[in-house]
């Protein structure tokens, strides 16, 4: 059988030895993983930003990879820990929405509650706080060794949605929504934001930061000193500064609101 | 037999190419081992910091774990390189005070010189300012294949301590000590210091840039806007605000005195 | 067979999940390279930059080690993506001049187009401005399988050299030109500059923003608080601060010009 991957998306930092906690607690479970870093640099707590890394990264990995996810303002609480399968791969991680698109873009997705313990770090090498380490870490790499994911607990029919306010199971949200935010900015200072819009953009312009943004259809056809918007590759509108940093031009950060609106 | 770990710490950064060079040095000699980085992002020559980072993540390593250090204030002096066993983890690096506290926690551990040239890189591949890459990362990977750590070199009974005034085979600090420094800043501002109190902290403050900070039992307790400070799962104490960045709010670094002193 | 090496050196930055999914495309057609990062903080699109790192970093790995090498002012464009083999090593990366330096080291190095669309991802996982992840990274995962090199095109006997001003296999340029720029600040923001004096550098001093910088013979003799030159371990010019960081104090950054001029 070919090596296990399990990728990592954490609000962690490369600072703290927290990263490398986990590797150590998944190489101890299964020594022949191959470890692959998504990205340790999400804003703390944006669950949108996490969804958005994972869904640009995952299907470039093969299928049967494993994602495992840290992204946890709720860390403490009752939510729970999370396995799901969907689109070919497993995702780990809580159960607050980080998953939901994943999931709701392969209807035979199905996601099981990590409730066993005998799967987690056990005090006194444990901590309330750090799940990442005591209960995702050792759920990812016996999933790599092959464990059922009904092993690890109950199959879970309500995962909870990103945002919060219906469970991933219901009706898809509009996809030609006009509303969403900032949900990453790149290293060139590029605003992504959700909104993907399936119905064209001719006659809206983007409202984001209190400016209203103009659509063109390539980079190269953006003033240099003023912010554009396009349909990016992904099929999501973004705000970019040909050549040069629309986040700081425009003063904007993750969780900015971003609207469509008709042009006047 | 299992993948051999090497896990890495060090203040090199992740900018410059040092890091990928240790590790080509390493997977020369060792082409399956499987490599952690612990941090890069040290302070420079915070050998404190190095010690903490290591006793916070060794544990988590699988026994017979290599945990390579380089934070190196004496490269190109005298000190010698070492090769430590202790706790049934490995520990490669300088001969200052960096591996006392896992020595210390385990009678039986035992330390030997990096002596024989063999193990070493040689000229023009080698520069006598990166033993990292020259000397502890060679060692590391020879170690991996099962070279014993008598090979290398004679025995040092007498490794340097942390403080630098006594070697660590002599008795052990006082455990209750109320003095002590920051040793670590997270990825949240907390400051962690040195201090294990044994005897509970009732009746005391903490010290620390020139504030004195009350004693809180959960992180939770702290108020939004005045640090607090708590003995963290680690048993360390720790000065927090909560929902904040108490090194920002108090402007303290690595290296800053902290006390206990009785509340008045 | 030991296990193949591929390195990464790129401008894309550790915050993005680029770096992850060129892996992940990698892991997907071999899944047990040993993936090792040299860096990802190029500055944009600084190939003599990246040139530098490669030549630090690559003679440190097993010959037979495939170094992927991805900074690309002219993505999008024209020019051809490479692989080259020299000095035992493999180069995957657009001909931009990045790989110059290593093929001029070696007077039997090879470079070949990857042409065969058969060895790049395809639309809709690919896209026009993601060359690292849908051409050169399947390139050198196949390559570490084992395709010979003139499978994915024709012989390229012109590439581009760092300068763009001639093809790489003309007449070496000078050793011991006297102009140059900043090739790379290091972490301590010592300024390295491309400039290898092969006839000694007595008689001269340094030019560099717009200071004359005289020339010592270790770090320790640059007085403490203002530059200093010497001739490196890697023999070129370096500017620095004894115990202080050059860069900031002489505003200096990447592609900064550099000269020897006549001491007065």
């Amino acid at each position: 059988m070919d090596r296990p991957i399990i990728t990592l998306t954490t609000d962690f930092g490369l600072r703290d030895p927290s990263v490398g906690s986990v590797k150590g607690v998944i190489l101890s479970i299964h020594p022949d993983v191959a470890l692959v870093d998504l990205t340790h640099d999400l804003p703390r707590h944006a669950i949108a930003s996490a969804s958005y890394v994972l869904k640009m990264a995952a299907t470039y990995f093969p299928a049967g990879s494993i994602h495992l996810a840290v992204v946890d303002p709720g860390v403490g609480s009752a939510r729970r820990p999370l396995i799901c399968s969907a689109g070919g791969r497993w995702y780990v991680g809580p159960d607050n929405g980080v998953f939901a698109e994943v999931c709701r873009g392969d209807p035979s997705s199905e996601c099981h509650e990590i409730a066993d313990p005998r799967f987690c770090l056990k005090p006194p090498r444990s901590s309330p706080t750090f799940q990442g380490r005591d209960v995702f870490a050792p759920a990812a790499a016996w999933l790599a060794r092959g464990t059922p994911p009904g092993a690890f607990g109950p199959r879970v029919t309500d995962p909870v949605d990103l945002d919060s306010s219906q469970p991933a199971g219901a009706a898809p949200r509009h996809a030609a929504s006009r509303r969403g935010e900032v949900i990453w900015i790149d290293r060139f200072g590029n605003l992504i934001s959700g909104i993907a819009p399936d119905t064209g953009v001719a006659g809206f312009v983007v409202s984001v930061a209190g400016r209203e943004v103009p659509f063109v259809t390539h980079y190269a056809e953006g003033p240099p000193d003023a912010p554009a918007a396009l349909v990016n590759s992904d099929g999501l509108v973004e705000v970019f500064v040909n050549r040069g940093d629309a986040a700081a031009l425009l003063g904007a950060s993750i969780g900015a609101p971003v609207a469509l609106i008709p042009l006047r």
